[in-house]
């Protein structure tokens, strides 16, 4: 059974399990024979573990907009910008084709918070997507006009994480 | 590679996105070859999306340890005590034999925190685990002993929720 109307849900803040919440909930739609269409906002690097395990999933399809280096915080450069607005508008086409019961804007938040995209333009293709999409937003810094539009919102808040006493991103667990 | 030492990963609060953090880091860690056993306390119902999906990969096992209702808030049935002290018992014996490289013990922290579970006994099996191995505990009401030993704690804070706007759960979202 499919649901009739989409929520959109957005897991934001500085804690660990935004990303991993959102392919949690992917799993678990995948399960009940829903389809999954993830899009990622800034990142361009296929050396992700779950990128290697969902593609061998076919009810979920993937596709990265952005270079293998991260983004400067706040200080996008013009590639950059043009990658996120070349994602934004891949989004918009597949919110409105209602192709895919769940669709995730992996770290949209972020690219909008941080400038790469317009809020106002994110906001508007996620009011004109088919009805009946499931929309799930990641990322930090996200802004309020975003914010205000999700029927669930998270804080991943961080209590402690072990970056600070010197753990380094580890393959299977950061990456 | 596989890491030397395992951190203890943890996801708490009241905020959905918990037991999908966890799961999307098993996805994330069986990508790169890893192994994910995931022992379920409080949870005796296969009706899971997560669940039919994830038994479809040979790299991950799955155990639950409960009833298929749910165990009544601070209140805890004699039979609900019993399979939470027996998931205890099979989750020492997955940890200390160090055969699985990520052990998640899915609503552990309910279950200290409801005390289904002693709290000083989860600490042990915790801390007397083989060295390598990566644990992550979700639920919510996680006593302090437990945070304390977590070298990374998540906060899943609950900003907004569409169960108050009288959404039900729905199949392939919430289950």
């Amino acid at each position: 059974m499919k649901p009739d109307k989409g929520m959109i849900q957005i897991y934001t803040g500085d804690g660990k399990g935004k990303t991993t919440a959102a392919i949690g909930q992917a799993v678990r739609a995948m399960g009940r024979g829903l389809s999954v269409y993830m899009i990622q906002f800034m990142k361009g690097n296929t050396e992700y573990g779950e990128l290697k395990l969902l593609e061998r999933l076919s009810e979920m399809k993937i596709k990265q907009f952005g270079r293998p280096d991260f983004v400067k915080p706040r200080e996008p450069e013009p590639v950059d910008i043009e990658m996120a607005e070349s994602a934004l508008s891949h989004a918009e086409e597949i919110l409105k084709s209602g192709d895919y019961d769940i669709v995730i804007l992996d770290e949209a938040c972020i690219a909008a918070g941080w400038g790469l995209i317009r809020p106002g333009e994110l906001e508007k293709i996620l009011k004109e997507r088919a009805p009946h999409v499931e929309v799930i937003l990641t990322g930090r810094a996200c802004p309020p006009e975003i914010m205000k539009l999700g029927d669930l919102v998270t804080e991943m808040k961080e209590i402690r994480h072990y970056y600070k006493k010197g753990i380094p991103a580890r393959q299977g667990i950061e990456y």
